[in-house]
């Protein structure tokens, strides 16, 4: 039953999470498996996953990772041009094939020639229905990245109709205005972006943890994001991107970039979408987009989460690591209290 | 003589500092004293430097400092509500009152209003002559503070005719382009304004060393800052803003806002101008603009520059003090060779 105060949610899915390896994923898999029925696996290891044969491995680690919860790790390929028998082996051991356009410079027309040099490999996984997700930033001026990127999702859209595209974790309102221009692009988005903009980073003091990449940008952006997941945009799916990094790597000179999310995401979202009088859309924006769109069936989980005090950890500890949360030490007005 | 490869410069001042106080101020005093003739001393101590007593304090505490160089602090006030007989008092004493519009919201109409309750303070400045300096943020969204603090500046400059009004360390091209519309605005500007953009802050890594309020801008506000600078505009003076914070405080989680660069300032200024060609305009830049505009005769210092490799100290340290200064580390291609 749903109330005012209380909601059950479906198989919530986060379509885009980083577990990273070893002593941080077994500290952190499981924060994300407690709560979530699946979430798509980000290939950034050191090296790539770029093999089956390394899909396969790292797949095992995060299932060992998870313990007994009910959970289902969506794998990704990181992209590189894969012959069609790699293609064909990758294929139904994953999601999709993730693109980090390091090749794109600062103007876009660099991007897409970039693009255009790895176009065979695109055109294969269109035939081949895999779906592509991107990091749509050029290396431009760090506000202006993700806009000048956007024609290069527009050529993409537009020279492969059949390639399921997402453009992962958009930060703009130019983003959203894209969204649903063309039937095969899509988005995720964040917990963070829903809620800060760069005044959080560094408006005041410079705060480390909220530093991610893409940067958040303006009020007005944020209000975009905001209005379309509140809305349950037919095309956009929640996406944590929830980044965990040692302490020392945030709290030092010259921070990484990455804001750990997963543990409260769930919560923190029923909180927002509560506060806008939304909270009927949730389980669109939490799990039914993303079946829909990636035709995926995950397994049965029913989260309830309830109008409750819920007090964030300062951090999260264990197997040597330190990992510092976003809202660390605040109190949310949601809770998940129960899994089933 | 000046060649293409040296430049003396007559008395350089640095027309916008932060000694701080105590163990900080007897480390950083001596590093401006050593090159530059004078510099315009910032009076935000806790609590401020609000009355001629702690002017007058502040500077014996200064001189104390600099030793045998020949160095002329320009003491500056604390804006606040004064009598006309403090201002009678504090003229002689000091170069001008500092103003931190901590009242100015969001919009910069509230911005003027709360500027309307101080400006019995104005007109009495203004009828004694003495200039009035301005933190011109509004507390609006970080990339927008200076540009919506603009039409205050406006409201003033025209209200006051005769008041003369310091922009300090402008950020943006909007604030160059008002610049010089107005007889009795001018407007410092530091060094890394000239050099960085939000890119260097938050592009890369995050980097705490190079935070500073106003945060870096755009490129085009850098190009055009840069620009009127290599230009001489005859309204504009180098002010650093050097800041000077304890290593513990830059390097955690919430850095403090400030850049160091004071003992490097006129080595990375004469490398700037050279690499553009008009290293005949960084005498007006860096004294004649100042000395002409507040209307100064600073001491003879006569700073002999020259092209060669000058490498940056990773740290100034001393009096239990750990300070790291802008391009830490780095090797210049201009150094400061003599001072006499």
């Amino acid at each position: 039953m749903n109330t005012m105060n209380e909601l059950t949610l479906n198989s919530p899915l986060d379509m885009h999470l980083h577990l990273r390896d070893e002593e941080m994923l077994k500290l952190v898999t499981p924060l994300t498996a407690e709560t979530f029925a699946g979430a798509v696996i980000m290939p950034n290891l050191v090296p790539p996953v770029d093999s089956l044969r390394a899909l396969e491995e790292y797949r095992y680690r995060i299932t060992e990772a998870q313990g007994d919860h009910v959970f289902n790790p969506y794998m990704t390929a990181f992209f590189r041009n894969y012959t069609e028998d790699e293609l064909a082996d990758l294929k139904y051991e994953m999601l999709g094939i993730k693109l980090y356009p390091a090749g794109a410079t600062t103007n876009s027309e660099a991007g897409v020639k970039a693009i255009d040099a790895v176009e065979p490999t695109f055109k294969m996984m269109e035939e081949m229905g895999i779906p592509l997700m991107v990091h749509g930033e050029t290396h431009g001026f760090v506000m202006d990245r993700e806009k000048e990127f956007l024609e290069s999702y527009e050529y993409l859209a537009k020279k492969f109709p059949k390639l399921q595209i997402t453009m992962e974790h958009i930060t703009t309102a130019d983003a959203v205005e894209l969204l649903g221009r063309y039937e095969n692009l899509r988005a995720t988005v964040t917990l963070q972006h829903l809620i800060i903009t760069l005044d959080d980073v560094a408006g005041g003091m410079l705060n480390p943890h909220l530093f991610c990449k893409p940067i958040a940008k303006r009020p007005e952006d944020r209000e975009a994001l905001l209005q379309a997941a509140l809305d349950a945009h037919p095309s956009l799916m929640f996406g944590s991107d929830s980044a965990p990094h040692p302490l020392s790597k945030k709290e030092c000179c010259g921070c990484a970039a990455g804001v750990f999310t997963a543990p409260l995401a769930i919560a923190r979202l029923a909180q927002l979408f509560d506060a806008h009088g939304k909270l009927g859309n949730l389980q669109a924006f939490i799990s039914d987009n993303a079946q829909r769109l990636y035709r995926i069936t995950p397994p049965e989980k029913k989260v309830v989460v309830r109008k409750q005090a819920f007090e964030v950890p300062a951090a999260y500890q264990g197997h040597g690591q330190h990992v510092v949360p976003m809202h660390a030490g605040e109190i949310l007005d949601w809770a998940v209290t129960s899994v089933s």
